[in-house]
């Protein structure tokens, strides 16, 4: 099938620049060190690529991803970097002999972790973002409190999520230091093997945790795009030129096609003034039927609304991809 | 089944307030005089609500949108408010006995319908918002080229999208009356009986088209929710508070669960600060294992996160809702 034969709008991912990034990954932080997050593009097809590039462990932010990444073969090491009140989902997973490790950052979850029939446990430290995460003064209790109900405590996860995006590289590695040194003092009350951070933004300066939970460096987009990382930009939604003006040109891909939240899709050449549910007005205009190739502002959102994804190489689509963790 | 057994992120739809809504809408534009938007919903068991109180013809804005009506029985007269350069699946409802009636603002969208099967169209105009349409003093130009190309032109459409959602009454009913002035304009050129345009929120104002094709009406939004309608909230985000500090809670619903276009969703009596992927910050702080109910700033790309809404009544679950019409 030739990309010309899509009916858009439609994800393509130029398999070229995505192997590439995940070479690229592979030789900074090879096998373990790396845990890639498949809530970027919630694809096991994607995800079984970086196991072929050596990485055996995932982070998962739902349990439908662990569902799907486990039915995919890929279960032989799942955290899923999330609090979760209801875990038996995720107990069948591990019933059924996939490896669980579910993070925990109260008295309530540690409960919900053993009720449901997970075994394995990270405390889950608030390093600086406002989101979940206990305290790192009371991580070690916490763990003992794990512990002490019988569950497996890995170790300590903390995302600094404040940090990854910062365009000034100075900055973001000195706030990055800041939260790790809080992680480190936790993981020396918490014990355990794992030390689990970072992200595409943090990935080659976050020399204090163990493993980095970079997902969104496999495809990426216009804000990761700024920070001058060595990944180049391998998703676009392509789009075709449905009506022109004088003035502007419209294409068939708009609201329901990208997460808006980092802001509008770019049009490398084109200024894009605003996209509808099923639109994205730009200038200058360009033919009625001609194909444009959007990049989105935010991978995961993006990624979220679609179904597939088509693999193309030059003009070829080579093969396609279902979005298949998406949901909940 | 209770709200409570529900698996989170879930969305919720307040069955009252959903048939207040409709009835409200029913009563002030009958029958035909409403052409209901399905993009607002994506739902077909919604549509057959609307359908009951009355409403045959239907507004889509995809192919698939019209596939997914179609099938579900409601294809009676669909209304495709949008360019399409391959009206091949089209043309295979029409085959099939349903009436499909497309947009079409350019010789090149007029050839798409004649090859692709599709046999009538409404001639979109441009009524002041930069996106599809052709300029009004267009319009009876190419609506003889579609005839000549035997195509039955049904008559004009022009949405003022632009004025829906401004704030001020008096601005939207001045800009409203612009718009639609361009509209007659084109429409005493073209012939024909429908002069459609309209939305939510010019429903009521907008007396010069003789169909409008509102939708968002029947759920609302925190955007629409500003405007004085006479429309309740009936769609939420149910969440569940998994992770609290003293300062803030995190809610199981973030960037993959609301559209983020009109910006954060809105929680009654809280202070939304972010959404992450999974997660929305709020204060104050409340327990771990609480439920909370967040009102979307955008129905549309909402609904198309989601596989499925919940229809409730007090504490129960009284159906279950397939997103049916979701993709392209």
């Amino acid at each position: 099938m030739k990309i010309s034969d899509l009916q858009t709008p439609a994800l393509l991912i130029e398999e070229e620049v995505l192997d590439r990034n995940i070479a690229e990954m592979a030789a900074a932080l090879p096998g373990e060190r790396l845990r890639p997050h498949v809530k970027a593009h919630k694809c096991t097809s994607l995800a079984k690529r970086l196991a072929a590039a050596g990485h055996s462990g995932f982070t998962c932010a739902t349990i439908r991803e662990c569902e799907g990444m486990a039915a995919a073969g890929l279960g032989t090491d799942l955290l899923l970097a999330n609090e979760v009140l209801d875990t038996r989902r995720l107990g069948a997973l591990v019933a059924d002999g996939a490896r669980i490790t579910v993070a925990v950052d109260s008295p309530e979850t540690i409960q919900a972790a053993v009720d449901g029939g997970v075994d394995e446990v990270v405390i889950d430290v608030n390093v600086g973002l406002p989101r979940c995460g206990i305290a790192p003064t009371q991580a070690g209790r916490l763990a003992e409190l794990a512990r002490s109900q019988g569950l497996n405590v890995r170790g300590v996860m903390g995302y600094e999520g404040h940090v990854v995006g910062l365009v000034d590289g100075a900055e973001r590695a000195a706030k990055c230091k800041a939260s790790m040194e809080l992680l480190l003092a936790a993981h020396a009350d918490v014990g355990g093997d794992l030390i689990s951070a970072g992200g595409t933004g943090t990935y080659a300066i976050n020399t204090w945790a163990n493993e980095i939970q970079a997902g969104s460096y496999a495809l990426m987009d216009t804000a990761y795009g700024q920070l001058g990382l060595p990944f180049g930009q391998a998703l676009f939604v392509l789009a075709t030129v449905i009506s022109s003006s004088q003035d502007w040109s419209v294409g068939d891909a708009g609201l329901k096609a990208f997460g808006m939240d980092h802001g509008k899709p770019a049009l490398p050449g084109s200024d894009v003034w605003f996209c509808s549910d099923e639109h994205v007005t730009f200038a200058p205009p360009r033919p009625v039927g001609d194909r444009v190739r959007l990049i989105p502002a935010h991978v995961d959102p993006t990624m979220a609304y679609h179904e597939r994804a088509y693999l193309v190489r030059g003009d070829e689509v080579v093969e396609t991809w279902p979005i298949d963790l998406r949901g909940w």
